[in-house]
């Protein structure tokens, strides 16, 4: 049996000081996210008599941990599937080109930066195409949260980030199996990395092809007067909820990302939003979840482990590379769109979250990255999430200056 | 690592299954409850190759038990909550009178009849003094959800209902402290029980003397003009969180149920309603988290535990004892309502829910209880507890024939 009574002693002191520091920064008109986060770091490596504030609240405990990483995975699972709601498939597709230019030029420009850095380094061959592979991944969960937050998701950049980051992520899984097969040696043939691609490629067209669908055969069925009034018997949230984690489930089987399965589950779901309309019963429900989200970030960070020879330095540089080579990559892939569109593009592909840090745990059970390599890798997945809100609220604002406010959010900049 | 992979399926199993009984629940006009309930019980007691359905969904694993238990556990907290939110103190005082009669009553009697009963079937004196003691507590978690989906929460027999649970929880305190003093033998003399009664109830007259203290303090602090616009700066949602997990914990720490807390907290935080509106965000959490702690119950019925000689009638015979003096206690306490209303309370006080399960559980820890005793009181706890909607749901119809409907919820009965 869990002590319950420890948990809710954790939910109030996460939550206060996430709250604490939500204040702090509005009052000093920084991202409130930072602040969470931050909040995460100091939980996780101040320590009193030896011991964490994280492990003196138990946090530490393997059901506890594993309860407010739930907590944290259902958080973003619920912020995607809501912004899936709130984006039509046909907007998608208006941005398909431009989406999978910087999609393809934000993976191959990455992977090869990382590759030479690495290689300069005088690591191994096999070590340096792991952690190109952690460059390539983006975690698109901060910056759907930024945009939502600025009241912006709706606008065709947000679109454009949307769109490339389902492509990116089958590009960064085709990578990654490749990667994964040079290193296990043996089984991984060029046939069943093949196999891997097409599933993912197939799950993604198929959801998009029945979201494409259901408008169609919806106004058959109403001139047919067939299924006339059944909805009514289905509650909205649970049917929602069913969807959305069904979705994210299949993705994650199929080894996408979970948050990725989410948007396409939401976007499905939209089309049912006049017979089931659930997005203000999951809006308060992604409230509760998604500060857990942030905490987790600054749980993961330890301080401790960038202290020996070089390995901080080192740590930047990957950082650096991974932020300008994405941007690069990015901002190339969408400069069709003017180059104040394309920055904000490119700064929302930045972070690479846990899709990155996935990675690397994939490098460090297969024995491939050394501990110290594993900590560079997850210091550059959290750093470039870390800064990926002021660099996406810099581009907005840049843009914003450039062309004059964005149409339905013109005051909304200040306000953050 | 939690294998989030696995827990977003076992999310999309349950809620499906839930969703599909409620829908049959509702063609037949039964509670939705009881075939949620149902759904557990099949879950775990069905079994395929010699695996139950709970351990093929890796629902045993450990890991995943506690984010599920936990979950049910925050549903009936923020069901208790929201309960609290839309209880004034003051209308619970004004049935301060009769909530006190119904808890003595339906304490003392069933003690007796459970001491008596197992006494005759030859148990030990411990033995039946503990049994007894797990017949005294009260769940109020289902009743609270019965009358708040039939629509009469706020009807004086709920606030007699909500009265006596508190007081009800602090007696049983009482009781299961001085029986655990007898079974350990040693230290706990009648001055350690004191002390945590009187800890108990002095926490429970706390958290009502502030709630009483706030709306005064807020017209002299309106009338001052000092804190003006201050609460613009904290958001509901966070803050109601820390309320509630802060007092709920509280309330577990003092031994006493962790959803008592949650209903005083929930009292407390609607003296803010005006200015920090947060019960429409609670809402929909509950109704994410809440169908969990149905299956919960459902989870822990063993129906192999029950076939061992005698053990099903014993377990049926403390079945009917506990309903039949619970609510013989609680009727002749709530007399002076009118015997509609009176019967009305008596059948909302019958479930034991998760309060006689932890007193079973202290009861096999300290070695007093046998497996099959265990059981037993496991089987009660349950049994009142899903036999309570129907007897609720038939106490409510029968004094709306009487009496002619609630005010307020003349027709909600068909819908149910």
């Amino acid at each position: 049996m869990v002590n319950l009574e420890v948990v809710l002693i954790e939910l109030f002191v996460l939550i206060l000081l996430a709250m604490i520091a939500s204040m702090i920064c509005k009052r000093f008109e920084v991202p409130v996210i930072v602040g969470v986060v931050l909040v995460g770091i100091a939980i996780s490596n101040i320590t009193i008599n030896g011991q964490s504030l994280y492990s003196l609240l138990q946090l530490s405990q393997e059901e506890n941990s594993a309860i407010f990483q739930v907590f944290a995975e259902l958080g973003v699972i619920f912020l995607l599937f809501i912004v899936g709601l709130e984006t039509p498939l046909s907007e998608l597709r208006k941005v398909g080109k431009v989406a999978a230019m910087v999609a393809v030029l934000g993976v191959v420009i990455p992977f090869i930066g990382g590759l030479v850095l690495m290689l300069i380094l005088q690591y191994d061959v096999l070590e340096s195409l792991f952690i190109a592979s952690a460059l390539v991944a983006t975690s698109v969960g901060i910056t759907a949260y930024v945009l939502k937050d600025m009241g912006i998701i709706e606008t065709i950049e947000a679109k454009a980030i949307l769109g490339a980051a389902v492509i990116d992520d089958v590009l960064g899984l085709i990578i990654l199996s490749m990667v994964s097969g040079i290193a296990e040696g043996s089984g991984a043939s060029l046939l069943d990395i093949a196999a891997v691609a097409i599933l993912a490629v197939a799950f993604v067209l198929m959801v998009m092809f029945v979201t494409y669908l259901i408008p169609k055969s919806r106004s058959k069925m109403k001139e047919s007067g067939r299924g006339k009034g059944f909805h009514k018997h289905i509650t909205p949230l649970p049917f929602a909820l069913i969807v959305c984690f069904g979705i994210s489930a299949l993705a994650s089987f199929l080894s996408l990302a979970a948050i990725i399965g989410a948007f396409l589950a939401g976007m499905l779901f939209a089309e049912f939003k006049d017979i089931w309309p659930a997005e203000e019963k999951l809006e308060p429900i992604k409230e509760f979840l998604v500060p857990f989200f942030f905490l987790q970030i600054g749980f993961m960070v330890n301080l401790g482990a960038l202290t020996g020879g070089g390995v901080l330095l080192i740590a930047v540089l990957l950082t650096l590379v991974a932020i300008v080579t994405k941007w690069g990559g990015a901002w190339l892939g969408a400069r069709s769109m003017g180059r104040g569109s394309a920055n904000i593009v490119a700064m929302g592909m930045i972070p690479r979250g846990e899709v990155g840090i996935i990675v690397a745990s994939i490098g460090l059970m297969t024995g491939v990255l050394t501990d110290s390599l594993y900590a560079m890798v997850i210091f550059m997945a959290l750093a470039t999430t870390i800064v990926a809100p002021f660099l996406i609220r810099w581009a907005v604002k840049r843009r914003g200056e450039w062309k004059g406010a964005f149409k339905g959010a013109p005051n909304k900049f200040k306000e953050l």
